[in-house]
């Protein structure tokens, strides 16, 4: 055992003082620092990661001043993985990663004014992985906060600055202190330069700096590979040489990364590569990859996401496609699913291969940027939406089989278990953008690390480090907004269950309108919403597109009836006439625009709450975040005034007349580029 | 006395639907047809004024079927002018103008339902005119309904078709069925061309359709005109030879069109040429012309819109610079004084001058183009703005001078009385852009002809025409709608006596922010406002510029002390500090963001009424009107956010807590051009 001097503590929090920017511009995170009370921390052991934990709990110490506190790494079977048992005295765990855990624990009981006592903590997931979609000449798809934090745009050589380093070193950080532990640091729209040896010496460098924080590094591959980058004639996965190619490629991997985490995949779908190209099947090739990485306990991240142009139904084509295939993958390849079987939208009920996959390990994909939530530009809370999803009862095995169970590997066994969200994380001085998407970063390493978690106790959490800040008269108010904020989304934007009428790849604002002959029909809005004077939604059911016959009883007979249908996804499952009779005794056109109002007045609603919490917030993040509001509420009002407009032409019934009338006009937003709405 | 036979009427009435384009793009104005009932009409004369009124009547007729109804031209002293009595069995005047008038009366309270019975009615002005600010290339400054009717760009030649013809028929009709009498066709900065022959040709012309209709014509005149046009050295009016000159001009004028009306003159004012460029007074301009027009009865209207950029408050030079001169004008001068001392902002108290001149005559200008009140864009009825003009009191010979009473001659005698009106009419189908701006016109012509009538009474009236509609259920809402709109806009724009805080030239937006070193400090907004972190209001009181000097007791002390001035006048006299007590209890800073607040949702409410009375108006209109509500929702909101923005900069007061936050952004208000905001 070793006493830690107070001389290096004090040297430590300098050399973090160092690199620290100025708080007020957001960059801090929720890893805010408080004036440190003294505190005698015991450990037996020395090492990179404890160092860490040592130096975080003398720098952020806000407990008992002189207090003696133990890390103790010692074997104990209630511990599973990384996690830790936090009592009085100090904490217990089976890996210096679950005393690092556990460090970051106790900070923010801490911090967030919750009593210590005795806590045992083990992670729901074995990886908790962000996913970058950044491309390797620095721009992310889909991001919302800068560039690239890992690549950007150079001609000759890739090089990796001290400052880069820097960034790295407090990405790894904020992320080790909410318990991810992986990160794919490129676009699963691959390019095959990232096997290169030149990006590959980068990704070293990266790993290097993630390494003590027990952040591991994946990568995002294009099958093609073996042809565009390899010189073979093809990338056949069946083909003897293809093999050989990866196993080699691996071995070069993991010679510079001896803990390389392993890749993901999209293959065989929106254009991307795959074994299909060669007449093989997903199983094929996810397996042949697979193989190649199994001696290096690599996995493989092979994403469901996968539609063709010609199905009567892009919702049903993941199941489809994969449900024929269970059983047939390899231990550590684990299915990529998004939450819902679309594609991020405001509201999903969750996919149905959730409930279907019995022999195959499966991870849920969540969406941390907001690609149909706002962008940087709303303040949408997602966790909300992800606790919603979690809680999800599929009935696999019964009632309570939710997938919060199943893919923590609690219904069916799975080596691996997973969770992946896709970062929001950009160059941008605060990380994300808009201040309060930080917490949906924070919220999505908090339920990788417990997929129980309710989202209110993790915003409370977020706000009061974030903040620096316990006031109930701050707490309170902005808690209840961020809660009530997704479901403000939902409403201003697509309620009832619509989905999908975003404006062409832009996804940010309402196209209702969009259709085209010449794109496929699956990616214009008529195709999703299906109004016409009849009524409004797609027929999922029984006499529909049969969607409802890929869930478990009693889902399936409950999504096919719409009275018994929840309303939150009645029109994903049921096109109804315009006065189709609501619960609440409305007819639907009514309700459509009671919701649609309802969601701008929630954001209006917003601004006050922010207003009037000036008080506790820095200027800087406050005038931020209330000129982000402004926008949102303009933001709001166009979708509203876009959806019930073009609506209107169908429902040829008024807008009651207790609503607010439209202040846009529907030919102006339908002929306008959105550059030219937006601003 | 002569029967008019049945089938000559069918034959008029076939003349004027096949001039009559479709009744739902407004072109019909409040001249809306319904199926006649047949009447006998008894007249003793013969005349292309008593054809008009008797084609009218058989025309319109709306009355007992097959009623003998007699046009009775016999001298009675109680009819003034072209006043007229209404019984039950017709109309008695002095002459024709006067059985015209009278007939569109009986025509207009069978339409609106009023009962038949005795009227005796006289005008209150004997000159009741409408200024076109027409320029000859056609365009028209501050006209927002296209270009116009008397003008147009043309190189080599003044044409006139029968279609401008047709146009001016329609156009003379309209003004003489609600008393208007006189037309000034061109714009009061006047190009020097208009008294070039080629020009009065047209003018002739002009003239020539207008006459059987009692309408007169005047033209604005450029001051330097002997020298632009005539070839003369100089204009200075005291010349022998520019005398001539004038004196040849006018019988030029007169030779062509025998009952020409006279001149509208802008000099020195503007940039505008006048007597003081030679040392004479604007009694010296004006008498000059007067004289030379004296032989004709034509009469000069001198405006009295004077300002120049060194005077330490604008509004206070108009007076300075007339009431001098008061008792050197001749009989046949008219001072033309705007309604407001400044210059037609949403509320201005009156112009001092109106209490101040005795011995000489004065008539009001107004403007019915809403230059500062919307343009074509925003639903503003402006007769109860002119209402509280014309029933205010100057105190001129004790309590109940009105300014009504003194403009009508009745406080001190003029020779001539008169009013104008600056149009809103252009070449757009519906004459005035908005459909609802022309009760703007239909008012000015009302209030012209009865200048105690009340605004609420001529609204009722010109919807009942107009929209051919007597039904309560769409009367009470939609003419509560229009008496709410001023005071909307004033409480959206520039509420508590604000003013002259519009985007510079633009005078659509709002521009409280500006401010240019290099401009005259009167024409920037924050010479205006005033605000600055102390208050905000223009000091006009004793010790500010004693602006308030210039009225009488016992308004003087009135509008002095800020317990005592009327509220809706408040900025305009004081300079207060933002916690300034209202009557109310509110602070002064909470007041303006509730009256900004109020704008926008009177704006808001007006939409819900439009949407409403769906059911009795024509598609056409409903919608147009309809999208133009919607525009002025978004324009509502940009005026109180960008206000409330900036001027919260100096009060450091949050918004009450119960008003709506700013959707917008002050920078990019301040930032963006207006071409880009207000779409």
């Amino acid at each position: 055992m070793k006493f830690i001097s107070r001389s290096i503590i004090i040297l430590c929090a300098l050399s973090v003082l160092c690199i620290k920017t100025n708080a007020e511009d957001g960059h801090q995170l929720w890893l805010n620092k408080r004036p440190p009370i003294s505190v005698n921390i015991i450990c037996a052991k020395k090492s990179a990661v404890l160092n860490i934990a040592i130096k975080e709990l003398t720098d952020g110490w806000q407990g008992p001043s002189g207090k003696r506190f133990t890390l103790n790494l010692s074997p104990e079977k209630s511990i599973k993985g990384d996690g830790f048992i936090l009592d009085d005295a100090g904490i217990r765990a089976n890996t210096e990663f679950g005393i690092l855990y556990g460090t970051y624990e106790v900070l923010r009981r801490q911090k967030t004014g919750k009593m210590a006592g005795n806590l045992a903590s083990n992670p729901s997931y074995m990886h908790r992985i962000l996913n970058h979609w950044d491309n390797l000449d620095g721009s992310v798809e889909r991001g919302y906060a800068g560039s690239s934090i890992f690549w950007r745009n150079e001609k000759n050589a890739i090089t990796v600055t001290e400052k880069d380093k820097m960034l790295w070193h407090e990405y790894a950080r904020a992320n080790a202190s909410i318990g991810i532990n992986g990160t794919v640091v490129n676009n699963v729209n691959a390019s095959p330069l990232i096997l290169t040896s030149v990006y590959l010496k980068k990704v070293k460098d990266i790993a290097g700096v993630l390494r003590p924080y027990g952040v591991k590094v994946y990568l995002s591959v294009n099958f093609s590979s073996p042809v565009k980058t390899g010189g073979l004639k093809t990338s056949d996965p069946l083909d003897p040489e293809v093999k050989k190619w990866w196993a080699m490629k691996i071995k070069e991997i993991y010679s510079l990364i001896p803990d390389f985490g392993g890749f993901l995949v999209k293959a065989n779908s929106e254009g991307q590569p795959g074994p299909q190209d060669f007449g093989r099947t997903h199983a094929d090739g996810a397996n042949m990859i697979a193989d190649a990485l199994k001696p290096y306990k690599g996995i493989v991240m092979w994403r469901a996401f996968v539609y063709s142009p010609s199905d009567k139904d892009r919702v049903m084509q993941a199941y489809s496609e994969f449900l024929p295939l269970d059983g047939q993958f390899r231990e550590n390849v684990i299915i990529q699913i998004k939450n819902g079987p679309l594609d991020f939208q405001p509201r999903e009920p969750f996919s149905p291969l959730f409930g279907a996959l019995k022999k195959t390990a499966i991870m849920p994909e969540l969406q941390i940027t907001q690609e149909y939530l706002g962008r940087d530009i709303q303040l949408v809370y997602l966790a909300p939406m992800w606790e919603e999803f979690l809680k999800s009862d599929t009935y696999q095995e019964g009632s309570g089989s939710t997938i919060a169970q199943r893919t923590a590997g609690n219904i069916y066994p799975q080596q691996y278990t997973a969770i992946a969200g896709v970062a929001n994380i950009g160059l941008d001085s605060n990380w994300c953008g808009h201040d309060f998407a930080q917490a949906n970063w924070y919220a999505f390493g908090r339920m990788a690390w417990n997929n129980k978690m309710s989202s209110g106790d993790i915003a409370e959490e977020w706000l009061k480090q974030t903040f620096i800040q316990n006031e109930p008269e701050f707490i309170e108010p902005v808690k209840a907004m961020m809660m009530a904020s997704r479901e403000a989304a939902v409403n201003y934007m697509m309620p009832l269950g619509l989905h999908h009428i975003f404006v062409e790849n832009h996804h940010y604002g309402p196209a209702p309108w969009f259709a085209n002959k010449d794109l496929r029909q699956d990616w214009t809005s008529v195709y999703y919403h299906q109004a016409d004077t009849n009524g409004i939604g797609f027929n999922r059911t029984s006499k529909g597109s049969n969607a409802i016959s890929q869930y478990r009883e009693p889902l399936a007979s409950r999504f096919n009836h719409p009275d018994t249908c929840p309303e939150i996804y009645l029109l994903w499952f049921h096109h109804l006439p315009w006065d189709y009779k609501m619960k609440n005794g409305r007819i639907l056109w009514n309700e459509m625009c009671y919701r649609y109002a309802d969601g701008l007045n929630e954001v209006r609603k917003f601004q006050k709450t922010w207003d009037q919490v000036q008080p506790y917030v820095d200027q800087q993040r406050f005038y931020a975040v209330q000129h982000k509001l402004q926008r949102q509420c303009r933001d709001a009002q166009i979708w509203k005034d876009a959806c019930l407009l073009y609506f209107q032409q169908f429902s040829k019934r008024p807008v009651p007349f207790d609503i607010e009338r439209p202040v846009h006009d529907l030919e102006y937003l339908k002929n306008t580029p959105p550059s030219a709405i937006y601003n």
